[in-house]
């Protein structure tokens, strides 16, 4: 017990310069109680003037007025010194006493508000003006100096800090303060990473020689892809995106299909796109303006795989819909918003997950891959396409409806993880071959599906995320009906391969983009 | 031209305080020549002096004497009142003026080496003493004022000054000063994100409200996962693991798959394991104390996926395996190392990338993902097994040499795409389906390629990734000679599936433990 009183460290003086007001109250009236001293300037100051508490200047306690319109206020040595000294270092001790410098136990800052200013402003000078250079300096000295010193950085902390102060008449434990310093270089370093990324962003440079990349904590997971891994879901831009109305906690594995499903719905046009998703890749993917139909043709590309699947669509669930979804089982629908009735009725499913998307779709993030030890950074394949990108090689032309379906198809096995085939009829898939090391097996894949759950092709187009390297892949397309086909060029037998389509009347379409996923 | 000069600022002060003085030379003789005054303090001044160049002191600049061992040095109005005044501002200019403070210029500053003394280390008081107050508060204040002021924190960017100075009769241009501020708070950014990651790490907090991440750039690469993505590979820890003996630049997707095969390879015993990866799962493993054997059966799993693939083992490659891996074509070859004979064989294949590796591995990274706008964050799949985690549920028992075998085929299992179907013959997979949103097609997959490549299959065992929702997977895999199943439990369906293996005298465990990876 003497050990852990030596420790403790009774509050003194306190140094106060926040930009968010809005909770100090919150401390003041412990402060006054164990009569500790404050000082602040400028509308902290005021701040706490207002509220009747005792408060000394800043100006008074260190001799300095601020200048250069609060561009230097503490950025003082009389400030500093007092917070960074060691208190039990005699050495120290005798210098601090010397300049007659007064200790400083407490810090309460919180930033200039930069990333606010990002997000509302384009005005430079704005926001160069609020990277805050004092506040950070404050807040790393006390958060180094944690043996001796107490950092507030956020507002939520000041309810613990007056529990602590209650528990312990005034002084703190060391573990309470340096949990703070942990969180307050979680601030600091968070705080730069965004002037960083600022910075980096108006010099289009996105791959510097030392990078940071930040989120906050939206929620810690049960867990993570299983039950023995641990998880969190962080924002990289302070937006929860996804409105729950109804069901379980989402899961791992619920965040990344919904993610997924998203990026595909807003490849597709608005109000119209279904998709379902099943460990990470598209049972299905149909467009119809007829939302029932974009539904239910989505389902029926695969209807054993949807079982238990992440429904994602991009329009307003009518209750037809609604009905015909609640005669499955989901776990998860995602769509742009429901009608009452459709809600109430998907509602009557206490496990479904229903939510509301209010994302804005942002393909410029880049997408980070971690392994091991290292990491790879890439831009999004968020390519557009058009028809001029395309080129006809075959003998025989698609006509426009032909060509609109290869597009769809094209744009589909882009989602499709490698190696990918995607056979399409009339906007909707039919048959999807995924995640195989050979390309004739996620051909058969896509066939044999194709084969097992949709009778009726008519018009059945294929695309492939890469080229064939040989012709036998295209074969089993062209035998199971396939009449036209999109990939894009490369292979050395690419002149075999149009011969094939040629001699069995195949449209065969160029796309000159390759789309790997894996 | 007017404008261009306007924005372009003379140096006449420069404050130098750096940890690393190693080449610091290379800027003196710019200076002198453009008659800039150099400040400096403790081993920088002194460094500058035996040099044989002018510096003034710190302390007589500032009037100030550092104190608290160098806690407190630059720490002071007059330092950043003289790098933070607006040079274009009459407001500024007359308090500066008045306070008679002079402008400083140029700030050169490099750290304390946090991030060295961390790996160096566990000694926490020397730790924190490396966390650098001082030197951050420089850099961020002249950052902040690029538009008058130069901050050097590299010591790459000191080339790059003398070429400005030279170019520019001793002054520097916006854009390079600009530039200059984006890489100080990329450094500053960096370095808080490495001492927060320290904080965390002790106060075992791997979820903090507001995280970020860092690396260091090892290389920018020719594309991302196609060529129409950029990418980059950064490095979480400055260690560049792999040693490239011969070949092409890696790919985004090399990497991707490398990494990947490490893990996998890892989880092996040492010395005996190989795998062949092939757009980002195995398309075959094998342990084999014989390495041409353990090389000849991952290959002979699937020879036709395995053509242009990756292959990554965890022995040293002597002769005869080289000659055979000769035979076929790879994309890359990854050993722990090379016989003489055999690296001379393999690069006959000049565009085969030959890659000895140095990696320590580390299972306890967190792996990120990133979903648009959010991430989500994991820690690894890394759980050991152990016969006692598993239970045996149907009335036949494994013999020792089963057990070895399930254990082998579940390991292999955790690194295939969900769903994964995993069957193994005398500690080689001859079979593996992958990626399929439907467990049955899996289960067809994995016998399909069986049959295709692999004939005499005696001690045939299976492994699933997640427990069977129906008894028709199983039912499958028996029907094609499967002896034994390893597989999580929680279905429905449980009982009739151990009523199921008992009927055909088939083995049945259960894992407890199920391995989704997507």
């Amino acid at each position: 017990m003497g050990n852990q009183k030596n420790i403790r460290r009774k509050i003194k003086t306190a140094l106060i310069s926040v930009s968010d007001k809005s909770e100090l109250i919150k401390i003041l009236p412990t402060l006054r109680k164990f009569k500790v001293e404050i000082v602040s300037s400028g509308g902290t100051f005021k701040h706490i003037k207002k509220n009747k508490f005792k408060c000394s200047e800043l100006k008074d306690f260190t001799g300095f007025k601020e200048i250069l319109d609060g561009r230097v206020k503490t950025l003082h040595p009389k400030i500093h010194s007092g917070i960074l000294f060691k208190r039990d270092n005699k050495k120290h001790l005798n210098q601090v006493k010397k300049q007659n410098y007064k200790s400083i136990d407490l810090v309460i800052v919180n930033f200039y508000p930069f990333e606010k200013t990002v997000l509302n402003t384009e005005n430079e000078n704005k926001i160069i003006e609020n990277i805050d250079i004092g506040g950070p300096a404050l807040v790393r000295s006390a958060a180094k100096n944690f043996k001796d010193v107490v950092v507030i950085t956020s507002n939520y902390q000041l309810d613990k800090l007056v529990h602590e102060m209650d528990a312990y008449k005034g002084s703190t434990s060391l573990k309470f303060r340096k949990e703070l310093s942990q969180e307050a270089f979680n601030e600091t370093a968070y705080y730069d990473s965004n002037v960083s990324k600022y910075f980096n962003k108006i010099m289009d440079n996105r791959y510097p020689n030392k990078i940071t990349f930040n989120g906050t904590l939206i929620s810690k997971l049960r867990y993570g892809e299983n039950p023995h891994q641990s998880g969190a879901l962080y924002s990289r831009e302070h937006f929860t995106e996804l409105e729950k109305l109804n069901g379980k906690e989402l899961s791992y594995n619920n965040y990344n299909d919904i993610y997924f499903g998203l990026d595909i719905i807003n490849s597709l046009p608005r109000g119209i796109g279904t998709t379902i998703i099943k460990h990470a890749n598209p049972s299905g993917v149909s467009i119809n303006k007829n939302q029932f139909l974009s539904f239910k043709q989505a389902f029926n590309c695969d209807p054993i795989s949807a079982f238990g699947g992440v429904i994602i669509c991009n329009y307003k669930i009518k209750l037809e819909t609604a009905k015909e979804i609640n005669n499955k089982f989901f776990e998860v629908v995602v769509a742009k918003d429901f009608d009452d009735k459709a809600l109430s009725i998907l509602k009557r499913k206490k496990n479904l997950r229903i939510i509301k998307n209010n994302q804005k779709p942002d393909s410029n993030q880049l997408i980070m891959n971690t392994l091991s030890r290292n990491f790879i950074l890439q831009s999004s394949d968020n390519k557009n396409f058009n028809r001029k990108m395309f080129k006809v090689v075959s003998k025989k032309k698609p006509n426009k409806k032909t060509f609109n379906d290869l597009i769809f198809a094209f744009n589909i096995c882009r989602f499709v993880k490698s190696n990918a085939i995607v056979l399409t009829n009339n906007n909707s898939t039919v048959g999807i071959g995924s995640g195989q090391p050979s390309r004739l097996d996620s051909c058969e894949i896509a066939v044999n599906k194709m084969k097992k759950f949709n009778h009726n092709v008519e018009n059945l187009v294929a695309a492939s995320d890469a080229f064939f390297p040989f012709v036998d892949g295209i074969e089993s397309l062209v035998q199971s009906g396939v009449k036209a086909i999109i990939q894009p060029y490369g292979s050395i037998r690419d002149k075999d391969i149009i011969k094939f389509a040629d001699s069995t009347n195949t449209i065969l379409v160029f796309s000159r983009t390759r789309h790997f996923r894996h």
